[in-house]
């Protein structure tokens, strides 16, 4: 691994845990242990250019996670369980330190710099467009396939803001289980045509 | 009001919009308009004190919104509807700066700061335990009725991450209509007695 990815993933790690304003440059090199004007030569805008690029390398990285939980799920109810529980399960084996790898910074920089809100809203939206997606081909219409992704991905959100600070996985139990039931519900709802055989599709 | 209060709030108010680590002693007694020794005077233990007795002052206060939006709606679910809406309202007129008041603390210090995470675990902990009353009076039994808690607050917080970062109430319309969904259908599962009576209940 180059220097530049060392600190790239060096600087993801920190701002997961502790946020952009306590992480300083210094820490980054000394956690990637690469030398201190290494940043200014790979990233001349310095850590807010570095922030930038940490968010959508560590946004496009978690996205991933998406397909490869629900592939491995015989439905796309499972699916949804099994994320919340794999969430869960990294949480406690990080010591409640890995949850959503941009979520700090998001809150952080919302109304303090417009190129890093940017950036979160950026990988947001590519979440909730691939979470969409994967719902319409499991049968659901395009509206309610974006409303199920939106508020289940809020429901983890915000699972993993009280499960950090309540030191607890149930948070991510409640709200996994219930955006589980709310997707099993929007795909027994016959819309547009009955939705029995898209149902059962798999794996898309 | 008084110099603490003032440096109280004014700090409640820049850890809201933009954090802990970003926030420096002096940014907040300029806010309030004090000396800056004053902030030591009240608050001995510095910006980690002050932090903390923020931390629980604003989630004091921001508890006082559940009781006000529920009492004043007709029944519970219209009351969470109502409470969603109000938050995306507020939230877009603040230039979507005014969402929770303690996550984006309370993500920049699960892992750093131990006085500070037991401030914000307190505060959601009685947020989470206000709304499992209020949904044990209105007839749920009290697991199904903290889990509905649990799910709805992990709704509102994690929507209130999206809404900042996407600037769009969207997501919090679309995390409150699925809040409303899970407590009607709650409420209309008789668990261990008829639940129609109860569920006409007000105000409490």
């Amino acid at each position: 691994v180059g220097t530049r990815d060392r600190i790239l993933s060096s600087g993801a790690e920190l701002f997961r845990r502790q946020g952009y304003a306590a992480t300083g440059v210094k820490q980054i090199v000394e956690a990637a242990s690469a030398p201190f004007g290494s940043v200014y030569h790979f990233f001349p805008g310095g850590k807010e250019q570095l922030a930038g690029e940490a968010i959508r390398q560590s946004g496009a990285l978690y996205g991933l996670l998406l397909p490869a939980v629900f592939d491995a799920a015989p439905d796309p109810v499972s699916g949804v369980r099994a994320f919340f529980d794999g969430a869960a399960e990294h949480l406690q084996a990080s010591d409640y330190a890995d949850a959503c790898p941009i979520a700090t910074i998001a809150l952080e920089v919302s109304s303090t710099s417009e190129p890093l809100r940017q950036a979160c809203a950026d990988v947001f939206g590519e979440w909730i467009d691939a979470g969409t997606a994967r719902f319409e081909a499991a049968g659901l219409s395009p509206a309610p396939a974006r409303d199920v992704t939106l508020a289940m991905l809020a429901g983890l959100e915000g699972a993993f803001v009280l499960a950090r600070a309540l030191r607890s996985p149930e948070p991510l139990h409640a709200a996994g289980a219930h955006a589980a039931e709310a997707l099993r519900q929007a795909l027994a709802e016959p819309v547009t045509a009955p939705a029995t055989p898209r149902r059962r599709a798999r794996g898309q």
